[in-house]
């Protein structure tokens, strides 16, 4: 009892540190926000354009725990939702104190790093808060995309310190190289809204997470000849999952139109187009393949198909046409239908919502097609364009370059995370489920019947 | 083996198609963005505006799914969702290749078609980019209205063939004559948001399938003494039905607010109070409806009648008082609930979630309540203001005329249909539910145990 | 049947009357919208700003109907939206004919109450209609919290009557002491967005509601011993909640950002990183609680951490530091977690949603934030930066003071309903479920199996 009460006092004395590490400066922000008559009405347009575009980036959240409750079963429903809210409570107070610094900081090592700004709260003047905001939200996107992958058998409190890792370290600092004028982006990467700065990134750390997982249990069983079966885990709410991908795309408009960063851009027309058909023509390459390849139109891999096409067009939406981005669309749908098959069946790594499939795979699609349709300020640097293949040498050196950081560092901390405070519950947790294991809760009180184990 | 590869080639040759379409213009297109100095800050205050209103209307199709899955049964509730996520995708590029051009083209035959800007692409300034993306929203609504009257018996195949007519040909067409400049327009007809354009077109397409299609099984028995008992199949999720009436409800500010179509527009602040008190007095006027009639505060109807609301006040919204607001809402509430019986009961056609009572009866009304209470542009034109009957004439011609074009149009595709592909699945497959026979999977496997059959 | 026929014509009777009351002023309301050559660009982007910010808030009506059907058992789901749902809809008629005029009318009795502006149709210039929406959406906000308290347990019919009476007097004149320019505002009371004046007044309606209500059956039983056992009621759907908490944080960035009142404003920014760090430490913060305390990191517990943040900040968001956001996230996340013990626990009243430690506990603690870590317009009128106990005692003042008459006039209220019409349904009727007894329907036919009794 009373060392209960001593944790929430060190609870309560850590609220007043986060407080004194910037409570002297105040009277300057207030100051700095009242002298400056430089604030434009193109700055405010520009302010309530972030702010909306934030904050549909937020409702993105949502949809990530939809489509991974959805998709999974109903007795890991509760702690699905507690890693996609937590990630964003954790992943936006380590990205204030230090992640913000290492991606947007001055530059050092030659573009590799961020060096200062961190726990940026005494700077305080309106546009870094506007673009703070504008920014925690992709780097939650990041975070929680690899909880889908790990879904149904990872410990609570080792996926808590793996999402302050990723918010605080590996996602600013490869950020860093393309968004925060580092190497990449003196080399002239262009990555208009993340499809390598975010999801190829969340996508890398989903798979090593899978993969130094292991499989659920029961998903791959021995035969007595030898060969491997592949058991299918249908999720227990396809309308959960529909709802999530429609919230998801719904976000995406702030994703990606927002990241024009400036609310008097014309180029926001041109993003809400090919943002729209990539989505679309996602969803029919989906379909389309499953229905051909499965004969069967399969629901999640058309949810996942409009997600796909979303993942693909992030990187070209604001340099392709609407024609492209429609190729670009009905290639991702195609692309992941065939990688989720590719995983499950070849790999053998049990990714249950399909995540690396969506966001890494597409992800790197979506990077190497600005180098293939692009046209980047009025230059036709892609192939199809006899743009020759300048551009899109740099997109794949990119692609390795993020790639070999977002793996190797994700892949080192879950090994490190397994041999220390472990990675996985046990064989009992797993099969009674998350909810009543990790929480002592059911997800659906009095509202489902059958048996957990 | 083989076959299949074919067919994935030829998806992604598709793919290069869309593209190869409008390539050559992509270096012109960002040259246009690039010298324009036309844009002002008036501009770019509407861009965002219409970005942002198109964003909330595309939640909508959110709101229609979980309207349509919550009113029906669970056993057809993947079905549901896909055929509401498809007719957005199919519908956005056949609007984008042919729906926008038949829509807003170059006007020809005195005002009854568009016949310019097929894949229009190539064009590519942003203004047009802007008003393809706010209206494509509003076309895949007219499309996505019919799904529910036509939920729980129509084979998904054939309901893509639909759709993709409706949003390519239908919808355009008696669109052109309203917002495309065409001859109801030189009429002087108003339809400011939608109530005939959108939701009359999407409410008789509904209509017709329904009919075409006929009852679901069980729904309408015969008894040994010659009278027929209808029966209600009362649907399986409220708590979605109720979530997807506010996400409808939340996006409808969208649809009516930004239909001003200027983000400078002062009337911007008219349209959301008349839109808020008609969505409010819509619910109450079907809530005290079913209370009266049915001796009970009924769920689903007062449901409808938010819905009923916002319909009728779509048209009239930039042109009525707040006090005309509340009758016009309380009127569509009363209205909705006493259609839903009459379809239900007198005419025995079987509309599962009410829908051509919500769109089409309440689309008429709001379009005649222009004619009613309305100010157009300062001049008085409501019967109620002693403005005479012309308006309500222009507002009543216009309703039969987009009437009949609907009907007839819809009726003769799902006769046509119905004829060669087949409308309905078989007895089998509706008794076991589309999730099973369509798609080969279930909405909520592990987690529901009665009986499909 | 002659009846119920006089019952539908009275209600299309109050239609009329509602448009007779301002039908004679529209053509004024649209010549004033016209000849306004004042209407800046400034103007515009605030009415855009505004009109979004609104939107977001209405987004919150879901939310709190997810989180309290999510958060009680399924027989009481359909009870629950409609409540959600209609205490909107009345609550914006009321709010448009009598509310608003006591809010924001001409103040009278020196500062205690506005006594202009009734029915406020006629006189319709866009900045009125502008401040009416953003401020319905509050209005409703307060009425709904209280339904979340009572739930379970509460006639339909009672209800409606009291949150007719919130939104048109209680909730209306305490505004007016603070934002409608009364007594409270003239003192210096800082509460930014609501704090105090919509979530401690809803808190209070709550917590008064719950208490003369009672507890739901065999909730607190008395033991042979003579002590008494707590049973705790689990919700049914802990996905819905989990939605509901997501949909409230992001309509909150409207709640709190466009509390700005002014698009033009660069404290949006500050509100936007301030609103964004409570939110996540108050999740953090009952997690930890919880985790500590009860062993578990209980996920509703979690969930309403969160809510506990965005209510804590909601009076100081513009106006401290990012530092102080964080501190008073976390304490309000740890007072949220006690809280809903001490009331469950100690006092006995039984608050199914914990919305009266959330809305009421946390809107009095972030009102005093304010005192503590605030800066006024440039003003370090907080504790902590050496302001003082000024600011700190107006603010309690304040709390007081709003607290007096909200608890006081909700009481009387509620006591009335009890001995007219009755408050709480019969205890068959209880234990059917309130669907069934209220509303003669399930929320999940043929989806649930376990009995209602």
């Amino acid at each position: 009892m009373r060392k209960k009460l001593w944790l929430i006092v060190a609870l309560i004395l850590c609220a007043g540190a986060a407080f004194a590490q910037d409570e002297v400066s105040v009277a300057e922000v207030v100051e700095l926000v009242m002298v400056d008559e430089e604030y434009t009405i193109r700055d405010a347009l520009t302010m309530v354009w972030l702010f909306l575009g934030a904050a549909l980036v937020f409702i993105m959240q949502a949809g990530f725990a939809l489509v991974e409750a959805g998709l999974t079963r109903a007795k890991n429903a509760g702690n699905i939702i507690m890693k996609n809210l937590m990630d964003f409570c954790f992943g936006a107070v380590v990205y204030w104190a230090l992640g913000w610094g290492f991606m947007y900081g001055a530059d050092a090592l030659g573009g590799l790093i961020g060096t200062s700004d961190f726990f940026k709260g005494p700077m305080g003047d309106p546009a870094f808060y506007r673009d703070w905001f504008f920014q925690v939200v992709f780097a939650a996107t990041a975070a929680t995309i690899v909880s889908g992958a790990m879904a149904e058998r990872t410990q609570f409190k080792s996926y808590l310190i793996y999402t302050c890792f990723i918010s605080a370290f590996i996602y600013p600092i490869s950020g860093h190289w393309i968004w925060g004028g580092g190497w990449l982006a003196n080399l002239g990467f262009h990555d208009f809204a993340g499809s390598t700065v975010v999801h190829s990134v969340g996508g890398w750390a989903a798979l090593m997470g899978a993969a130094v997982l292991g499989p659920r249990i029961g998903k791959y069983v021995k035969g007595k000849d030898g060969g491997i079966s592949v058991k299918a885990y249908p999720g227990h709410n396809i309308v959960f999952a529909a709802l999530g991908v429609f919230l998801l795309w719904f976000g995406w408009y702030g994703f990606n139109g927002a990241s024009t960063l400036d609310g008097a851009s014309p180029d926001i027309a041109r993003v809400c187009v090919t943002t729209t058909l990539a989505a679309s023509t996602g969803a029919i390459g989906a379909l389309l393949t499953s229905w051909i390849w499965f004969k069967k139109p399969d629901v999640s891999m058309t949810l996942n198909g409009a997600l796909a096409g979303l993942v693909a067009i992030t990187a070209p939406c604001g340099v392709v046409s609407p024609g492209a981005s429609i190729a670009i669309g009905i290639l991702g749908g195609v692309l992941v239908a065939l990688s989720v098959e590719f995983i499950d069946k070849v790999l053998k790594i049990d990714d249950p919502v399909g995540a690396s499939s969506v966001h890494l795979v597409c992800g790197i699609f979506g990077t190497l097609a600005v180098g293939i349709w692009g046209n980047v300020e009025g230059v036709a640097v892609g192939v199809l364009h006899g743009g020759g293949f300048r551009q899109l040498g740099v997109q794949a050196l990119g692609v390795l370059a993020v790639g070999a950081w977002a793996a190797a560092t994700s892949l080192i901390l879950f090994l490190i995370l397994k041999a220390t405070t472990g990675l996985r519950v046990s064989h009992k947790e797993e099969l009674i489920g998350l909810d009543l294991s990790e929480h002592k809760s059911e997800a659906y009180t009095g509202f489902q019947i059958f048996s957990n184990l």
